[in-house]
């Protein structure tokens, strides 16, 4: 399928899903990470955050997501907005490969972490939000919640955690850690009194579905990007 | 079960569900409307969000939910937190009267709706960050993510919504949409534009499973409210 703006709202069925991204949302991140973890090939259509003042703006892609903002995919002849919400559709739709354990206690605990993440830290500190308040703030106001966050997560971590969130399968809460570290380190977090983060972290960062979804590996990314 | 502060850890198995509640947290609001529409009788602990500097910062309390927030769901001998993750657990444990609709589309259409409200809405706007915020500012900075949000919600509901938000029953998307609402209401946003949201928050105020999650009747309001 040829996506240029104008074909925007159109959906083929039977078309590779199309996933609306930009290479540092972390939102768009955790849906590249359960799209690969699950193998599902997709191509990626890059919507500029920065970029004439926000590609996301535009009414066409207001069309595709009227929060304007990452991700929107495009699957089985629908365009799904909302990264948890993705994350159930294709646990709901590919069973291979599974984001939740088949124990409920270990669901909900999964799904405790994802929130905290997801409605607890994440929302705080995204971009949009981030210019309302100001160049001046914004690194204390980031660094402020991601903090408050973290020690929760760390705390839920300490009974849930194996080798990943919850126990040793890697389910969606890693989908959302990961791209939360990395925002954490963006915002230069002290990121030493959550041990348990930093090693899941580790563990993950060589495993190919997060290796592959991660920033310097989209095609957005910028060439001139350090540490790429 | 007697709950007293240092008995707060302890999770009786076989005790009636107790939920850590305030009377004006929408949070808490979203967990009372899914117990009362899934009748699963509960007691109501309640945790001041003002008094003391706040509850919910005790240490005691902190042991209950390290994010320091309402709700926490004690239940089947665990203690659940963050209210998205409660009602998935109350569904997949006790699916008497289905908080999520059969069919797959409609399901991501449900968590989309609650996702832009939980992650995209509210925690822009609850105490903790108002506080932050700063009282000179705190009605326009709510009025401006509430009115953001809204207006993604009303675009989903323009295609999702029959009687309810989803279709013609009521879903998780209703028990987070009528909280929001009101504080919208609080935080005195213009909620003319929005005539989806408004009916089906009519619709569902003579629901007596959403009256008797309201604030006015829970057994921490004050007396002295108006409008009670």
């Amino acid at each position: 399928m040829n996506v240029k703006s104008t074909t925007f709202p159109l959906v083929n069925p039977l078309s590779k899903p199309i996933l609306y991204s930009y290479w540092r949302s972390s939102c768009s991140w955790r849906v590249r990470i359960a799209l690969n973890l699950k193998e599902i090939p997709y191509d990626i259509k890059p919507i500029s955050l920065i970029k004439s003042g926000g590609e996301q703006h535009c009414n066409e892609y207001r069309e595709v997501n009227p929060m304007e903002q990452v991700p929107a995919l495009q699957i089985d002849g629908h365009t799904l907005i909302e990264s948890v919400a993705i994350m159930h559709y294709l646990e709901e739709t590919r069973p291979q490969r599974p984001l939740l354990p088949q124990d409920v206690h270990k669901r909900a605990k999964v799904r405790e972490i994802v929130e905290i993440i997801c409605s607890g830290i994440q929302p705080l500190q995204n971009l949009i939000v981030l210019i309302h308040v100001g160049e001046e703030k914004k690194k204390e106001w980031a660094q402020h919640w991601i903090t408050r966050g973290f020690r929760a997560v760390e705390k839920a971590l300490s009974t849930s955690a194996g080798k990943y969130c919850v126990g040793d399968e890697i389910s969606m809460a890693d989908c959302c850690l990961v791209p939360q570290v990395f925002n954490a380190r963006r915002f230069h977090v002290d990121l030493r009194p959550y041990p348990i983060i930093l090693r899941i972290d580790r563990e993950l960062e060589a495993n190919p579905a997060f290796r592959a979804a991660h920033p310097s590996n989209q095609p957005d990314c910028p060439p001139e990007l350090p540490n790429k």
